[in-house]
């Protein structure tokens, strides 16, 4: 495994690696694992993919600053480089590229893509320009290593469909491949931000898997359940954590992120659905989610 | 010469005309000329550097909608295939990219690429929105042809300089290779919207090369000259056609694009400048540039 510092380096060995393991017959291919570092078992899941999936397997480390809200947590976003590199080690990855804010953003960047529609729901409206942050970071990351393949956690649903769109829309040779949510044995959802949360917020965060569990027996046991009857459900269940401060709980239809109408009878819909949360436990804001068919059957999209 | 008229067919096209043309120490290099058709012999310039400079040289004919107002020439724009065809066979290009709309706007894009600030002045005051449909149809075309060199000329001197933002910002892998202006032997600038033109309005036209002339030899007798003055001389300059309606004469900096102060002396400038006009003869609007140290000397950027 070798650390990549600099763009220029990046772009040569991913070059070279790819010459080494091609053959006549068959061109050598390249995963690509996007993430922002301080790496958890979640992050694991994605370069296992990526090494059944590759030939070459790429992870990026970037805390990306034009991600960030001005009042968000870039500046304590949690790092960790040496167990960062012993876990990609350890998960088959050839290449690790850190590069620098100022290797990435020499000078103040004028160039941004966006992707509309998608955006104006749930985190694109808690976290104004967050995905175009992430849209113009990952064409970047997509323009400097090339890969055939991009894996990102189903976590970041709202980021899949987001990068779905923008690799299709822009005819981009990569294929987004999205990986289950993996999950703590009581059912939080793994996050590099998991680390700020207090034993009592960490307790209280139980809620959110909880509550998506829980709409899910509802709606398979209540055939005719509405739209707006998951989000009554939704609030009720997670104000039975009296820290918990919704920042969003609702459906919407996935992939297109399409509002529902409060009355929509789910059982009439011919598309998935996502559930989605963003909830504050103390400074923390934390994401859940899970998409389904209408019926409440669990899909890993 | 191979026309290609689908996306995915020029995808392996291009894959197998490099494989073909590479050897153990070359990789082939791959020169795009994105154009709208009706061509020139200013787009022969442009294949004809492709040609000098790359392995392979394709071309792309698409009259893009999405750079388009609502009240412009999409609908009218010139097309002539038959000779479209002939004068890039003639000039040694490969590869004809030829995409329907359908294939290369399947659904109503989502997805922009916008370039902030060198876009807010010049054309881009003019047309809101051409440059956000120019960056994103180019990039859509690179992501297509992944070109080692992409061929423009600098009669859009402010879509060079936008689209060099973008490659540098978004770390694509590809050099911008602007080209030189072609005129005709009376001065005027090529451009697919000549053809527009009544016989009095081309006369008339030529007011614009005229004027960038006089400009020119009026800054290097005036050592003191002001930005000011060059918009004033430019003013007179282009009045002297009673048909000619000014959308903009200005002089920014080049490639940055900033406004100068009225009294800015040019002389005392570190960097270049561009004299860029747009006007109206007519339904039909020219452009006409020249880029300049500050010392009158014309230069090809």
């Amino acid at each position: 495994m070798k650390v990549v510092r600099s763009i220029t380096e990046m772009r040569a060995e991913v070059k070279q690696l790819r010459k080494q393991r091609s053959t006549i017959d068959h061109e050598a291919t390249v995963g690509l694992v996007p993430t922002m570092g301080f790496l958890h078992d979640g992050h694991a899941s994605l370069m296992q993919k990526a090494t059944e999936m590759s030939d070459i397997v790429a992870i990026s480390i970037f805390v990306n600053p034009i991600q960030f809200g001005p009042n968000e947590d870039f500046e304590r976003y949690p790092r960790d480089e040496k167990r960062d590199l012993a876990l990609a080690e350890k998960n088959g990855v050839d290449l690790v590229f850190m590069p620098s804010v100022e290797d990435m953003y020499p000078t103040p960047i004028k160039t941004h893509v966006t992707v509309a529609d998608l955006t104006d729901t749930l985190c694109g409206a808690s976290r104004p320009g967050h995905f175009d942050g992430v849209s113009t970071v990952v064409t970047k990351l997509f323009n400097i290593v090339k890969p055939d393949y991009a894996f990102f956690g189903t976590k970041d649903a709202q980021q899949v469909a987001v990068l779905r769109q923008m690799v299709t829309d822009l005819n981009m040779d990569i294929e987004i491949v999205p990986c289950p949510i993996v999950r703590e044995q009581d059912g939080l959802a793994l996050s590099s931000r998991n680390v700020y949360l207090s034993r009592e917020e960490r307790e209280q965060a139980l809620v959110l898997s909880r509550s998506l569990h829980q709409v899910q027996q509802q709606m398979r046991e209540q055939e005719e359940m509405t739209a707006g009857q998951v989000r009554a459900f939704l609030r009720t269940s997670i104000g039975q954590s009296d820290i918990a401060e919704i920042d969003y709980a609702d459906i919407l239809s996935f992939p297109r992120l399409e509002s529902l109408a409060e009355d929509t009878l789910l059982a009439t819909l011919d598309h998935e659905v996502i559930i989605a949360l963003a909830v504050k436990f103390g400074r923390t804001r934390l994401i859940d989610n899970v998409i389904l068919e209408t019926k409440g059957v669990a899909l890993h999209v």
